[in-house]
């Protein structure tokens, strides 16, 4: 239970990075693991992912995508089909370079991404025409190696799902990279309740091996952006080297590509956007639990009684319950760092008054309530917390999404916590002079409406592009 | 779909070795990685083993078990903790030297089990009883190193759980290890149909660092014995370097722990134990699909639209359907290489007579029935292929578990396909002889009724044995 851990939480306001560290330290859903970088999934944060696989593995299904499960080692020889793709992972890649104490021929490197896995198994298995579209999906570990980590937000290893599909033609693989975004972008507004915004990635930006990048990102409370979601259109990039062909009647083909992902940082996103100083806020569509269960007075019988009369009252919907011998400070300050929507307390007062005390997590509202109301208040306000939490999300992006003219006006409104909208010409060179003066980079581009100035570089420009600091 | 591989298979009867490779490759469970002893699992496979995930996972929560996930690597000095543990493992880890080019200082060990990860996080959290029993369980890859590979009984890489429990005392850490048995037996012999026998592991084959282990095995077809599950009693054989401490009224004392696990073998156990020369035979409680439903016709707008009928008359069973444009022959073989428990074939004769042929995928027996005997006859023919499988199962196992009074009688015996129930004396000198000089050992280890003679070194032993050659 929370509270074994530290007790003072810093203000979300006057320094988020400790905020942030803070939560994590104090939540059940995480532990830093022995390795730099890696984590244990507590079941409070294992049964998170779970339902956020759940909602995915479920739209999957609807557009015919099954789960398969790869290796986790790559022969390095493999890696190195594809030159942008391995230019892109190589520097950080893990290699076991030993099996007990002896040295290996060709090392083995732990997946970053499965493109070359799958690729290698693509080229082996489709022949023809018929077996196309091949979709398939896998729940991974997957490692990055990283210096500065960070808890879900930047971790040598997390967890994730990789999609990799391949098709006759462009045309529908294209149309497999949007409908996957449709998923995510469903996935993240109205179950996480996050707001978002999406677009092509720069060219400097992009997934190494990728025709084409579409990123899904979020603004966290302090104006930087973090990426959650891509779906990339690999062409034939991938089927060339990997040698994917088809036979179709005016000879052999290769195929066309499409990959995606969804990792375990968006729970770090999720916590960042959420959560206040009292702790965790989860949104009561993926919450472990949607009810907290507090019993005051557990030494009277009589109370624990009714409580169990509560229990059986509340049916199928998913509870904690307290059973801890602390009293009622303790107990509502554990059901509010650990983010469960609803919590119900119940004590000798209550008992007699034939009442529950009703805590909204997200609104901090207080409600006395008789039994045979109690179900419809609880589904009232999960429904009210999951709206809430949406609201408020879209209202902050709306309010730090905004249009700058110019670069000093830019430059202004990243430092004051914004993200910028601004045209931009999209060149690699353009990118790498504005990272390296200002530290912040070209999010996502969309088309303008009408060509424009690169505000940068002052070359027309067709595309405008979001701007921000990034996690 | 199965038929793209190789079309012949090598009876089971004649070279039982090359049989389940020949299934194997044919099968739309496996495909071999690019690593040795690596695997992909393909859709079918991989739902396999999420049939059996969902029936453990679902007995866990019963006793309380959360679901968790720990990292993948382990440094190198954390394995060392457990002195008879490292030793068993080290010759076959694989080890992470370098990220990227870079040296690391702490080699970085892939996890072949995670006791070590398990008990540093206990170390970290444990201190009060109240927080006792601990009990975890994670979904996870290992691997360690392997020369001679074969595809689920023997991979460098595969699929597991792996429960780790804390308690605050020894009855409580033994009655642990025996309740999870109880689930795998139930697993074992009433979802795969398989038979077992169950016992205590020698000191020579007992798990490196365990007080006490409980392995369940089953016999193969060709005598040969395979270990499917063990549950370890560590007692405080981790704990005590560990650390793992909880404060009580009269001082501190050390946890008591289990550990246990089952692993993707079990997928080759069950191959092996039902399938014939004809392709898989999977039981139907964990089946991907319980029905294939195939067109022979296709091209035939009624017999289309009366299969369409077909479909929506069985309802929420789950099926696989043939839409391929070859003949019932062909369909007919996918039909049994997929081991799917019951076919339904429809062409224009089963059309005009308004009837669906109904193929029993273990008796090969045919039926034609109207539409509104299906379901019934489906869910019958499933019940009694699930009765029928473990049936068969437990004659061969009676038939072929037999006393031996003698050595020569045991070695007859075994060289006839075989296992023997002898008395042993379990000493670790004994069984390495035994092993060094017949290639066989002892099992699991039984109590016997009264003292005897062990027959191999004539010590006076109270001990009992199954002694098989094994995978």
């Amino acid at each position: 239970m929370a509270f074994n851990k530290k007790s003072r939480i810093t203000s979300k306001k006057t320094d988020i990075t400790q905020w942030y560290t803070d939560i994590i330290t104090n939540s059940d859903l995480f532990e830093y693991g022995p390795v730099k970088g890696t984590m244990v999934l507590e079941p409070d944060g294992l049964a998170l992912w779970e339902n956020i696989k759940k909602i995915l593995n479920k739209e999957f299904k609807k557009i015919k995508i099954d789960n398969v499960s790869f290796p986790l080692l790559i022969p390095e020889s493999m890696l190195n089909k594809e030159k942008e793709h391995v230019e892109g992972f190589s520097p950080e890649v893990l290699k076991v370079t030993q099996v007990g104490n002896k040295k290996i021929k060709d090392a083995l490197i732990i997946r970053p991404t499965s493109e070359t896995l799958f690729c290698d198994y693509f080229s082996k298995k489709i022949n023809s025409k018929t077996q196309l579209p091949m979709k398939y999906n896998q729940w991974a570990n997957v490692m990055r190696w990283e210096n500065n980590t960070r808890p879900f937000l930047r971790n040598s290893e997390f967890f994730w799902q990789e999609g990799h599909t391949c098709h006759a033609t462009k045309t529908e693989a294209k149309e497999t990279v949007w409908q996957v975004i449709d998923i995510y972008k469903d996935l993240i507004e109205n179950h996480l309740g996050m707001a978002l915004y999406c677009g092509e990635k720069s060219p400097a930006e992009k997934f190494a091996g990728a025709v084409k990048t579409i990123g899904i990102e979020s603004l966290m409370p302090d104006g930087q952006a973090l990426q959650i979601a891509t779906s990339h259109y690999l062409g034939q990039n991938f089927s060339q080297p990997f040698k994917i062909q088809f036979q179709e009647e005016r000879g052999s083909s290769f195929v066309e590509q499409t990959s995606w992902g969804i990792s375990t940082r968006i729970i770090g996103g999720l916590i960042m956007a959420h959560s206040d100083d009292k702790g965790l806020i989860i949104p009561p569509n993926i919450a472990p639990y949607k009810v907290y269960v507090s019993n005051i007075n557990p030494e009277n019988k009589e109370v624990a009684q009714f409580v169990e009369t509560i229990k059986e009252e509340i049916g199928s919907i998913s509870f904690f319950e307290d059973t801890s011998n602390k009293g009622f400070g303790f107990k509502i300050m554990n059901f509010e760092m650990k983010g469960v929507p609803v919590g119900l307390f119940v004590g000798k007062r209550e008992f007699e008054k034939k009442e529950i005390l009703v805590v909204n997590r997200l609104s901090g509202e207080k409600k006395l309530v008789k039994k045979d109301s109690l179900v419809l208040l609880i589904n009232k306000t999960l429904t009210s917390i999951q709206t809430d939490l949406k609201k408020s999300q879209q209202l902050f992006l709306n309010e730090h999404l905004v249009p700058a003219a110019n670069l000093s006006q830019l430059i202004e409104n990243i430092s004051d916590g914004r993200a910028g909208i601004v045209c931009f010409c999209t060149s690699k060179k353009c990118e790498a002079n504005i990272k390296k003066k200002y530290g912040f980079c070209s999010r996502v581009v969309n088309q303008r409406a009408k060509s424009g100035k690169c505000i940068f570089c002052n070359e027309n420009s067709l595309f405008e592009a979001i701007v921000a600091r990034s996690y």
